[in-house]
């Protein structure tokens, strides 16, 4: 494979150019605050895009499940953060086993949880520094108040095993324009470095992370004095509802799915042979599954598991594709995208450069 | 693993009672009519499934994919249709190698696609039969005519590589009710037979296959006179989909995503750790995306990646959950679920009976 006429399809493509382009964009946003970027690998789930982003400082890393921690533990990562509760024993197993190769840090919102992380870790003589989620506004988990928050800190500073090292807030980032990513960063900072300060203000000293925003809020979070640390993750491909919130243009996008023009049974209708199982579900109630790179106002109307299916509205012009012709797809959702495939080609226009594996796919314990 | 309990999560459980009673109706009814069986292997991918309808009296498999073709033949099937336009190059030349091990057919509905496939097969002096696929009503693929259906007849019959053996038309049977159901499957088999029949009489008479019917429609198209194939696919499992047209019962759902909860931050909230990575992406415009099998008025409201949300509104009395129980949850689609999946385990009430590999997941090309 030398070529992107050499790939069959559908099949995930990753513009090398614009990747790097992001990546170095949100580093120096953040950078420039002095804040840490943590950047969160559920957009790639690729060994080669982490180690770009820690080439341009990113301080560690920040994953939703264990598995993805030990994918990424096992392709040279030795920071990571587990941005999720870990309640299971099973889990807790081999967070232990981890910690033999990495620095790992998780989340804990519930007196359950901690009881359930000390049974584990505190026989072992080890301390895991947890993370408190509190929250602000994206109705998920997290505890509800800060007090709250005081409270479960003092059971997780008394049990054996764990020591609070901070505060997460989430969201709810994905609103459109500036102004409303900004008000939210300002939310969510706040609520999580006011929880913070009086954690460190009842002697939790080691309660010093600050942990919030996303791709469209990271930059602007990280600008309030009480955060420490950002964890952004769609930003390396964005995509559809990016574009949507103003976060990105269709030129920043990075990932598409190849695909070909299986079918053109009638005028003004083409199937593609990427649906749902290629670009993955999500619609975010539009009722469409991404639009075309090449031709941005034609959009897949209707997609099943293996067909994407365009109906050409009336005001749309025809694209005037034949069966057999290919197009490159952005899809509504990268990070759901990228869980589709085991591995993504980089490309330099139509140069393919590298295969990546999609190393943390599908692990979703 | 020899018990439920020993099982992290989130992950896919299979109820093989439930399934080994949903493959034995279909195929009672099916085989009542006397029209052949070829399920569609989409739902589960996996050869344990397919041995079972194999044993069932299933004539063949049924795919989208050639991937999944593929994936099945080494898994020791030989009679493979892949209901599915193949026009890449690529994809022909994987075909010719699949035809030293299997009987494969696939599907044409285009000038284009015949010609396609006459360039890759025709100089290798193999015959390969292919069905013409026909506009049934679902707006997909298919030609849009009997008459379209006859020219592109004459065309395959003419080209060295390839012979018309039949017509092929697909629902759309995802609708409610048995009357809707029976008028539908009426629909797609009259047009498929007519269509069948008209070839036939202009002289290509291996064109003896008239293959129709989803999970809904099946049992009536198998029927109709016309009809020599059905091709349910889901029925192996059922899910919530299936079960709010009334072809399936909760009591039928055989696959469930078994769960934790992991937050329980505010009353009538709950958090699985089970997401749109765990139970696919499709919401139908529910706005949901599945429900508690031990609790069915119980539905998870509101999905992210690896979050299953559930706010219950006011009439749904609270199941009084604590984080660290378990739950099982039915998914809104079945096929889409398992394709999220590497393994699913067979259980028997408690018992982890076996693991079975999702051999054909993510066989989009």
């Amino acid at each position: 494979v030398n070529l992107l006429g050499d790939l069959d399809t559908p099949v995930p493509i990753v513009d090398l150019s614009r990747l790097e382009r992001n990546i170095g964009r949100m580093a120096e946003r953040v950078g420039a605050t002095g804040t840490d970027l943590r950047p969160h690998v559920k957009a790639h789930k690729t060994r080669e895009v982490a180690e770009r982003q820690r080439a341009r400082g990113a301080v560690g890393l920040t994953v939703a499940k264990l598995g993805e921690a030990e994918a990424m533990v096992d392709a040279g990562f030795d920071d990571i953060f587990i941005a999720y509760p870990l309640v299971t024993a099973a889990k807790l197993g081999r967070l232990l086993t981890l910690l033999d190769r990495a620095q790992v840090r998780f989340t804990v919102d519930s007196a359950e949880g901690a009881l359930a992380a000390a049974d584990v870790l505190g026989p072992t003589g080890r301390t895991v520094e947890v993370i408190i989620e509190i929250e602000t506004g994206n109705g998920r988990t997290g505890v509800q108040s800060e007090e709250e928050a005081l409270a479960l800190a003092e059971l997780v500073d008394s049990l054996p095993g764990l020591r609070v090292a901070g505060m997460l807030g989430f969201g709810p980032g994905y609103v459109e324009g500036e102004a409303a990513q900004r008000e939210i960063a300002r939310q969510e900072a706040t609520i999580a470095a006011s929880a913070a300060a009086s954690i460190r203000g009842a002697g939790h000293v080691a309660a010093r992370i600050v942990t919030v925003g996303c791709t469209p809020t990271s930059p602007y979070a990280a600008e309030h004095p009480g955060v420490t640390e950002v964890r952004p993750g769609n930003y390396v491909y964005y995509d559809c509802k990016q574009v949507s919130l103003g976060a990105a243009t269709l030129d920043d996008c990075a990932l598409t799915v190849l695909a070909t023009v299986i079918s053109h049974p009638a005028p003004r209708r083409y199937i593609l042979d990427a649906g749902m199982k290629a670009l993955a579900g999500e619609d975010y109630g539009w009722g469409t599954h991404g639009r075309l790179l090449e031709h941005p106002d034609v959009l897949i109307t209707r997609a099943a598991e293996e067909h994407g299916i365009i109906n050409l509205p009336d005001e749309v012009v025809d694209p005037g594709l034949k069966v057999g012709d290919r197009v490159r797809i952005v899809p509504n959702h990268a990070c759901g995208c990228s869980n589709m495939h085991d591995r993504v080609f980089a490309v330099d226009g139509e140069r393919v450069i590298e295969t990546w594996p999609v190393i943390a796919r599908g692990r979703v314990q």
